[in-house]
């Protein structure tokens, strides 16, 4: 079993979102080496201590992640030390490596930097070709301790590219496979009745070797179902999963809109891409994000032309075309307004889609019989267009979130009609 | 002490991304009940089981999140009837509740809605009214476990709206004051050793009762420094974290932009309104990620027009007046691109500063002597102009990241300078 052990009083305190184990969970569940438990813990010796014999009561691979810093705060080596009972050495190798990258900068290692090269003795170092944290690797009574260093770009390629395949030689043991189907526009609970037939006969499915499972993961309006097979021969669980798969395509087929990592924002650029079409958005409430969204996929200049964001009415008027006349009769947030905003953004950019929004973020804007969190959205080609009004009742982040994603909904029901 | 216990496969195998902890452990510690550990356990039985147990060995207050929907792939329920030797039962309160609640909304209960009214008999079951999984508050031999469901939004409402004046009435113990400076534009080490003297001041002026830290927080291209003080008199802490404030804005004042929640973004807006000034912005690489940091801001429509994202380089000419030879001869990741995306912005929008970036967020798009990573950023008023090429080299989604956050950065400098 492994286990996760993430150190650093910012995490329990809750100043920084740790990110790290669930990259590592991800990568290591990827290639078939589940992570079992994770745990967080402060920065104090004691508290690190505690935690690494904690989880050997339960993991044989346990991985930590921070405290590895330069800086004072940052004390990981000292509680492993503590920990083994060991000492901690200055490592030449790894001071003269420091050296010499800090030379070709034109710099010299502080004294900070300089304390880098102080390792367990026990330890086995390897090599950070990102990062001035040397990475410990310690083998004892059959348990391994492995420590990362807590800034996400530099664990991430350390565990990544540099321990990933020596993990996979020890420590991989188990058949995993995985489906994901991503689906939108229907609640959890109606979703779960619509599967009810198949979640039974992926229950009946267990033999003594072979374990599956349906999950559903939901997040805003979007729910990831998940199979999973575990156990076993690895053909026998892709057959297994393939056949769930499909039996859940026949019950809730109008629902899913991708697979595995598709984002709603991929989807439509497949879609895009396939009809050899193009896009552009007229944004006023998403401010960006929208486009953000689109332009998070790597190629979408392939397709994504651009966008206005005319957070102030007179960009409405100036770029899009906006009739001050339905501003001041309609309003900003008006289907009228959201038809001119479509039009306008048509007529500039000339692509094949255009998609357009204009909300209510909040907190503030509201007004009579316009509550915060209300949005017009809409989609048009040279032919027809839809414009349609939403109501969520969230946080101005989840709110924007949640316009721009029901907007790249609206554009793939859209283009599935064409 | 305080524990977390996050319970979900979708977080152990990195399928979901738990914010629900980094969340309660900020509320908590902002109220003084510090999380002192937090864990991650799977969906099964035996694993929540021992995870309750586990944390009660060393806490408490334990909350649980997650692994109360409909669904049959959420156990928590019945984890928690079985650790407690009690049985589930029908509470008709919560079943009328929800009755009412669909009925309201034109709906029936379907029967996993239904589902939801069944609680551990032991506990008390709080109201929930944001969403169908009914939170159990049970108390113990001296130890308090309260149950809260895993979708964020519902997470976040009920444990700050309905649980946290009952938490701080039963448990606050410890007085705890907190300051954060946010730094940019220097490395770790190099702050750290500005800061040596201070760091000093903070380590010695302990006593038997208050305890002082300093944490660096670093996140890409910023830091954020952390000045906690705990225990004593809560005036004492006060006085003393601010006087250590004081001295870190002496040693390191130029690189500080501002405090606790600000962002970089909140801080442009302080700047802005403050000065009574305008932005527009002009964005290729960055996609609409640099309007949605500015926007993301509530309020920022007092200060922030809009943006052209030109993503395809017509939009650039036609909408930037970006010279066809320009393009042509610089290629459109260059400072003359750049320049003219400027000199179009401002003239279009007509506001007081006009920020612009042409860069290259990758995996594709490298050209020679263009490496994925490289950026040109600019930010003019109308009577000067700095541009400046970064380079950063980072997946797309960092790239995209660093080059907004430098270009924020940008603009605060060239505001300062006015």
């Amino acid at each position: 079993m492994t286990g996760l052990l993430i150190i650093g009083d910012e995490i329990l305190n809750g100043n920084v979102q740790d990110t790290n184990s669930s990259f590592a969970a991800r990568l290591l569940f990827g290639n078939n080496i589940p992570v079992s438990t994770i745990h967080t813990v402060g920065d104090t010796e004691q508290a690190i201590k505690d935690g690494i014999a904690n989880m050997f009561e339960k993991v044989d691979l346990l991985i930590s992640t921070g405290g590895l810093g330069p800086t004072k705060d940052d004390i990981t080596k000292t509680a492993i030390a503590s920990y083994y009972n060991t000492a901690l050495e200055r490592n030449e190798e790894v001071l003269a490596d420091l050296t010499a990258r800090y030379a070709k900068r034109g710099l010299s290692l502080n004294e900070l930097n300089q304390g880098q090269a102080m390792v367990p003795a026990i330890a086995e170092v390897i090599h950070n070709p990102v990062g001035t944290a040397p990475v410990f690797w310690i083998e004892q009574k059959g348990k391994t301790l492995i420590t990362l260093p807590g800034v996400p770009g530099e664990m991430r390629y350390l565990l990544e590219n540099v321990l990933l395949p020596r993990l996979r030689e020890k420590f991989v043991t188990t058949a995993i496979v995985q489906k994901t189907i991503n689906v939108i526009g229907i609640p959890e609970s109606e979703l779960a009745i619509l599967l009810k037939n198949v979640d039974e006969e992926i229950e009946q499915a267990h033999t003594p070797t072979e374990h599956y499972k349906l999950a559903y993961l939901p997040n805003l309006n979007c729910i990831r179902l998940q199979i999973t097979g575990s156990g076993g021969d690895k053909n026998q669980l892709e057959q297994k999963t393939a056949y769930f798969q499909k039996a859940i395509e026949n019950a809730a087929g109008r629902f899913i809109f991708g697979y595995g990592d598709d984002s709603i924002a991929s989807h439509i650029g497949k879609l895009l891409r396939e009809g050899g079409a193009t896009l552009s958005t007229a944004e006023s409430c998403t401010g960006g994000y929208l486009a953000h969204l689109i332009t998070a996929i790597a190629g979408s200049s392939d397709y994504y032309w651009g966008s206005i964001i005319s957070y102030h009415n007179l960009v409405k008027e100036h770029e899009l075309e906006v009739k001050p006349e339905t501003l001041e009769k309609y309003g900003a947030v008006s289907e009228e307004t959201c038809q001119e905003m479509l039009a306008g953004c048509l007529k500039k950019f000339g692509t094949t889609y255009a998609l357009a929004t204009t909300g209510i973020a909040g907190p503030g804007g509201e007004t009579p019989g316009k509550p915060v969190g209300t949005v017009w959205i809409g989609v048009a080609d040279k032919e027809r267009s839809v414009t349609k009004s939403y109501f969520f009742n969230r946080s101005r982040a989840d709110n924007i979130h949640l316009f721009a994603i029901s907007a790249l909904d609206m554009l793939r029901k859209f283009i599935k009609e064409d």
